[in-house]
Formats: structure tokens, C-alpha cells, sequence
């Protein structure tokens, strides 16, 4: 499949690196590729420098936002919930019909960790990315995890524990499903419409004191039923 | 131990059994307790009446407020989150020095199902009840679940599912551990202090839109790490 994915952070090039292993076409946008290309600095999560990353990936190809979009048949979002909207509204034509998987949380990290969420309650960032490109058949998902057990849930007790899907589109939530089932996940739990993305999204306040009792992000939940 | 429960509506009656089959000594208070003794109707949740919950449980004394605070070495607020702090603050110097175990979720229902959070992002019912009441000694614990699934874990999965803890004092969240022990969970994973209630108050949105996806209250989740 051809796979986009927006975002070179550590969740970009997590997701990024599994797909291509696993036979995917990959192409990761980003703003300015030669700028992103020539960064020798580690990422902010300590993960390898971008130039690094592409090296030992040589199938992965990197191009600007509009570029690596235009022939995807998925477009993961992995860019940080504040400029998700801002990268995406100009994106609207190019990803019409497409499916997008939204992994963004709106987090504010200005009075430090845990951060608070930018929108919660009556609205989620997954809700505010299918308004603004209601052409487009977004689905929430993996935004509950670590990228590394986002790409290999199997890295934690054989996969036995849950992620969430959220979106309008039944279509799109079975190719995602299809997707995660790729990357080892055996309970994907639909929670419904967009609209559910606010239950996902409000996790995240229960992962950061998990992962501030814990020690290790190294952690999931499974829904017990 | 002698223990009190504040309120007689689901949550407060199925604790109040379970306490009381586990051989506590148990006090139900209640803002008019002859009132609530003849009440006939079932409850919102369609759990028996108070009157035919108590003719079914002969030990436990139903109270005023006040009154089953007084002796109890433990009192448990299974008070709604809206009517919590109005009859908590009155409270205060009866509670002097008492573990209080918190099991409010600030939730409004005036947009229907699922509810909006009261409180979240950067306070919390936890919090809430603290700073009302400094010196008493607030644990949170077991909101993240219907009431059956608190009182009875192993009824699910053998137990094998986790519940959070949050509170200042280590020795009351010893205490609590002990009688969550009581009931039969096994995994009391503390979060930390009572500002960590806001991650296991902020679940509850999540917790809707599972039981919107699995149509039962009975599930739970385990922390897999």
C-alpha cells in the first residue's frame, strides 16, 4: 500500500520504519525535506537524527507535505496536535477521499508535564480534522500509546491489550483495522463516530500519571471484558 | 472496622453490602434517613429500594450524615459529584483526621449521555475534596467503574484488572489498599498524590464511549506493563 506519513518526529519515524519493514511504500513529508534531510541533531524524545533514520531506511522517501500525499492511499497523521490543523487545512484537496489516521493529542505543555489538553469535553482534535477536511474519511487512532508499542504491540505481553478506533467512515476504520492488524495489534476496539475520539483523547491526562508512577511509557491498557 | 458510607444510591448500597457481608461494622448516612427508609421506588439504575436493601441487610444502620460519620475509622463518599462538597464541607470537623475514600466523578447530564466533566485539565473532584477538607485524609479510588466491578472484581476475569489510587497520605492509602484487597482486587496500582486524581477522573470519558461500544457497564481495564 502506499502509505504517507506526515511528521518526522519520533512517532513518524517509529511508524515510518515499521511500514516500510513490512513491504509498504513510504513516503514521510515534511515542511522542507532538505532542511529535515541534513538534520544531524537528535529528535526531542532522544531518537536518531532524521539524516540517520533515512540512511538506514533507504526505502523511505521524503518530500514535502503535498508531495508525499499525493500518492497515498493512507495519510498518517504523526504531527504534534499544535500544528496538526495547521498543516493539514491546505492539505484539504489533496487528501479528498483519502483515509486519514489522526494520532494527534492536543497538549499543552507550557506549565511543563503532565501537559493539559487543548481541547477536551465537548470536542477532540479528532473531530476538529474531519471539520476541516470533511471530504476526507479521518480515523482516530493509536493516540493512547507509545510510538514503539504503537508499531509492535507484540513488544508487551504477546499484544494482549487494546487500541481504539474512532471515525464515521466503516470503510476506512476496516482498511485502519486491517492496518494495525499488520503491525501485530489483535484487539482493535471501535468505539464508534468521531465523536468518540473524545474518550480517546482524554485518556491521555491517565497515561501521564501511568507513566509518572510506572517510570517507562513501556505500558498499555487492555479493556477487560 | 467501622465504616461509614455517604449516600444510599447505587454505588453507596452495593458497598455498603459488600462491606458489611465482609464482617464491617457499617453505618449508610443519608441527608433524612427516616425519608430514605421508606422510600419504595427503585433506584435511577433500577437497584432495589433503600427500604428492601436494608430489610436485606439487617446490620446496617442507616444515619444521618453526621451521625454515621462519627464513629467510622473510614467513610466512603459514594455521593454523586454535584451534591459531594455540599455535604462533604459541612463535614469537616466530624471528619477530622479520617480517611475519606472519594469515589466522585464530576459529570453533567444536562446534555444528555455521555456527560461533560465538571472539573478537569487542571483540578479535580479528588483535589476538590481535599482542599475542603485539609485535614482529613482523601484517598480516590474506584470511580474508574461501575459499582458491581468495585465491590466484586473477581466477578470479572478473575480480578485480573487494575484500580487507581491518588492521595496525599501514605498510611491511608495503605488502608485503602487493604480494604480494595478486601473486596478482591489484586492490582491497586497508586498513581501518586491526590493531583493524580485528575487522570483517573479524566478516564471517565473513555469509560462512555466503551460502554456505548460494548453496551454493558461490566468491563474494566488492566494496566499491561
Amino acid at each position: 500500500m502506499n502509505i504517507a506519513v506526515l511528521g518526522t518526529g519520533v512517532v513518524g519515524k517509529t511508524l515510518a520504519g515499521r511500514l516500510a519493514s513490512l513491504g509498504h511504500a513510504v513516503a514521510m513529508g515534511t515542511r522542507d525535506p532538505s532542511a529535515s534531510a541534513e538534520r544531524t541533531e537528535p529528535g526531542r524524545m532522544g531518537d536518531p537524527p532524521l539524516s540517520t533514520f533515512l540512511a538506514g531506511h533507504p526505502t523511505i522517501r521524503l518530500a514535502t507535505f503535498a508531495d508525499a500525499v499525493a500518492e497515498a492511499d493512507v495519510v498518517i497523521n504523526a504531527l504534534s496536535g499544535a500544528i496538526t490543523l495547521v498543516v493539514l487545512g491546505p492539505l484539504a484537496d489533496a487528501l479528498e477521499g483519502k483515509v486519514l489516521v489522526d494520532l494527534s493529542n492536543g497538549l499543552d505543555f507550557t506549565h511543563g508535564f503532565p501537559p493539559r489538553l487543548t481541547v477536551c469535553n465537548d470536542d477532540s482534535m479528532g473531530e476538529r480534522v474531519q471539520r476541516a477536511l470533511p471530504r476526507v474519511r479521518v480515523v482516530k487512532t493509536l493516540n493512547t500509546l507509545n510510538a514503539s508499542l504503537m508499531a509492535d504491540p507484540a513488544a508487551l505481553a504477546g499484544a494482549d491489550h487494546t487500541v481504539f478506533l474512532s471515525g464515521n467512515d466503516a470503510d476506512a476504520k476496516a482498511t485502519v483495522t486491517a492496518l494495525l492488524q499488520g503491525f501485530g495489534w489483535t484487539d482493535v476496539l471501535d468505539l464508534g463516530d468521531i465523536t468518540t475520539a473524545r474518550g480517546a483523547e482524554m485518556y491521555f491526562p491517565l497515561w501521564a500519571r501511568l507513566f509518572g508512577a510506572l517510570g517507562t511509557p513501556n505500558f498499555s491498557i487492555k479493556v477487560v471484558r
